[in-house]
């Protein structure tokens, strides 16, 4: 990591809440409304996060589902249509009571989520098992009144998808709920270079409503995980509370098999506190609005400007995401300014290298620098470097996980690597919802998911000593 | 135009109105949700949208806009600062008074439209010339609570682009605003084959805080206008309102000049009520979600849906948007489907082509047929197709406007011409907003823009009599 240089943020060492925060702001990623809870989205900030979703919309396509877009607004009536879905959901939401300058006859909820808008629509376009599979996706903004708020990490409002399947068979339906948790975790793999733990949620971390909840929790740099993305399978709980049947080709009348996912903004929050440091964000490559920077060094000096301007031309056309800092602020302001936005790779040219008829290459994630020629070949290898930084970032992630991962068997072992390693302890668990209780009230600690490790015959749960049912991921969270 | 030969739609003729709710419906556009004025949807109207978006988003993009996000809420103090526009929008408001169980202590509106949003934000990060210009823009939902509404032409949410920019001249600013209103009428040429119609509003219709209004009117096919987007030049009337201020280069605090500018899923209305017929929609090529969809006849006969298959990877390879209807319907209920979604081209294979190495495509716009080789020469033959319908589709709507813009001198003329003819009249007008309401009053028509043409210096206004200022185009609208 590269020394700290940039006063504007504070260091995550001292202080990781108050660091990420600085490097929200300055980064120019978002900015604070008048609303709490409600931030703006910055171009910079935006622009990340155009570049998930065409990635992410590409691969929900390219798998058979298409985009819809559902009302902003769900009568406080069809909310209460399943139990445990409204029990969760209430509590958050922020309430219409007037339009037009009337009072409504009956409230609505600006959406949480929409599950029960697509029941409502499935149940009235599926009559036969030929209308079946269903699926939809949706790219909008959700609204959950929150208590504490923190830029992209928890918000009253914050964009996301959601997809909501509805299928013939059960078969089908686990199939998909898998299939799209394999996306979201081969996505931030090679999008966002970074590693995922996948497994399901217990009982008690599930979302409101479904049968089984599975989860991609990444591994922030405190030693903190952050649940990055949920792919649900509902089973047949909503199609049961909204009446989704339709006839098999017995022409026999069969509840639908549901599922639903989102991943959201807060996948903004991860790409920062996995790969930030104290000179503040670093992007990967894929992700970065801009790939490289060019700054010119001496620009008065004829032929400068000139030759920056040929480089840009050749990159860009090479697909590559480059921008030129041709402004009049000093290189070393513009250095630490593309450092701070995180942008991979940095390019200088300069009269020295001009003559030498090379440019410099700064790599922003290891603060590295290297020396190409300024020919046909440049574009090929900037291109190569982009793709080496990729894997780099994604290694040095990896390798983050991989420390402050540990297994115990015991209580004690459990506290010890809790507080002395941090991130996420795997610990044979009984089960019961009260032992996890007991642990989080302890701790601090919850159950991120259940690994598919067994735990072994003798192994008992480290909170009440009887027989451990399975091996699960705990850590502190965001 | 094709004979009539759907039942499942009303005709046209008979009941327009009618006939373009049942048009919504049978294509699948969209769905009615439990909401009035709020829709879903579906998935074959959110792609001609999506097709409008990634068309438009490009262009803003090429000119040097960025896409932001702004809250969904508007705290109400926050939109009362400018007073035009508050009265203009309050009306309309959806009130969220309720968030997380508890009344909040300042209600907030949904935004109706986020100008006030942009002009706090712009407040807060521009200092200096050198910030300047900012161009923004936002896709979004919009919430307006209105009493009448219509699927794509007047809702309660609609979906919109909303661009704001603020510039350091008055001359950039206007440049901006025609520039924008330029991007539109192109786009709804070379994308959507409709001819625009556009000029200044007059005072009256302006957009509520404005200086200047630009607008692009569409003519549907029963004679009546379409507003289908607006360009505004705000001067520095928000500017001073939210103390939007600068430091020129010559070290003087200034107020920003601003513009705002935006379309929404009204066009998809548009493109329905200028190209449909008897038979359903009739879509312009380059934003058909399908552009050929390809019907077997006879699949049971071997080979058939091989080479069904083979023609559908050619054109795919082409970039051609392809769909192979290979379910067990009947070939006549796939044609009717497919004339129903408007898809321009219906390619038909069955044993006899095959043996004579050839397809029939049919062409939904004049029901015309042709026969193509089936070689490697199809793909190209089948763009040419597609191109020609753009061109033939533009220059029907091209002559339906024509053929209904009437230029009258008197207020007989003006009357005749709007019954008669229906479509634009354009006519003097004194300039006074007492004879603008009077002719609306007594003929439900309304002025649509200011042509570019000088009345003639004996002409008057066909409603006083006092001398002409302007002619103006006039028209029953949506």
């Amino acid at each position: 990591m590269s020394q700290k240089k940039n006063d504007a943020i504070c260091s995550m060492d001292e202080n990781f809440a108050q660091w990420y925060t600085d490097v929200c702001k300055k980064a120019e990623l978002m900015d604070y409304s008048s609303i709490k809870g409600f931030i703006i989205y910055r171009p910079y900030g935006y622009a990340i996060w155009e570049n998930i979703q065409n990635e992410l919309d590409h691969k929900f396509k390219e798998t058979g589902h298409e985009n819809v877009y559902m009302p902003l607004l769900i009568p406080s009536g069809l909310l209460q249509k399943e139990a445990d879905h409204v029990e969760g959901f209430a509590p958050e939401c922020a309430v219409v009571t007037k339009g037009g300058l009337e009072e409504l006859e009956e409230s609505c909820v600006i959406r949480p989520t929409s599950e029960t808008l697509f029941c409502e629509h499935y149940s009235k376009i599926v009559k036969s098992y030929r209308d079946l599979p269903k699926k939809y996706n949706q790219w909008c903004s959700v609204v959950r009144w929150e208590k504490t708020t923190r830029p992209f990490l928890r918000g009253s409002e914050f964009l996301w998808q959601e997809g909501h399947t509805i299928h013939a068979t059960e078969l089908e339906a686990r199939e998909e709920t898998l299939q799209m948790l394999n996306i979201y975790r081969e996505t931030c793999k090679n999008l966002l270079a970074i590693p995922m733990v996948t497994g399901l949620k217990t009982e008690k971390e599930k979302f409101a409503g479904a049968e089984e909840t599975y989860t991609i929790e990444a591994l922030m740099h405190d030693g903190k995980a952050l649940q990055s993305g949920t792919s649900h399978y509902f089973g047949q709980g909503f199609a049961k509370a909204f009446d989704m049947k339709f006839l098999n080709p017995s022409n026999q009348l069969e509840y639908v098999y549901q599922t639903s996912w989102g991943v959201s903004t807060r996948l903004i929050g991860a790409i920062i506190m996995v790969h930030g440091d104290n000179n503040g964000l670093i992007l990967p490559p894929r992700v970065a609005p801009i790939q490289v920077m060019i700054i010119p060094v001496r620009s008065q000096v004829e032929g400068v400007l000139e030759k920056s301007r040929e480089v840009e031309m050749q990159l860009r056309k090479a697909g590559i995401r480059v921008s030129l800092d041709d402004s009049d602020k000093t290189p070393g302001w513009k250095f630490s300014e593309a450092e701070m936005k995180g942008i991979p790779l940095r390019l200088e040219i300069g009269p020295k290298d001009i003559e030498h008829n090379s440019c410099v290459l700064a790599k922003r994630n290891d603060g590295t620098k290297l020396t190409l020629t300024l020919d046909e070949s440049l574009s090929t290898n900037v291109q190569e470097q982009l793709d080496k930084i990729h894997e780099e970032m994604y290694e040095r992630a990896k390798e983050h996980l991989k420390k402050h991962t540990t297994r115990v068997h015991s209580k004690d072992e459990f506290v010890d690597a809790l507080e002395n390693v941090g991130g996420f302890v795997q610990a044979p668990w009984c089960g019961d919802e009260a032992c996890e209780q007991k642990i989080k009230e302890e701790t601090t600690a919850t159950t991120r998911c259940i690994t598919e490790e067994q735990p072994g015959a003798e192994e008992t749960c480290i909170c009440c000593n009887k027989k451990a049912k399975h091996v699960v991921n705990f850590a502190k969270a965001y």
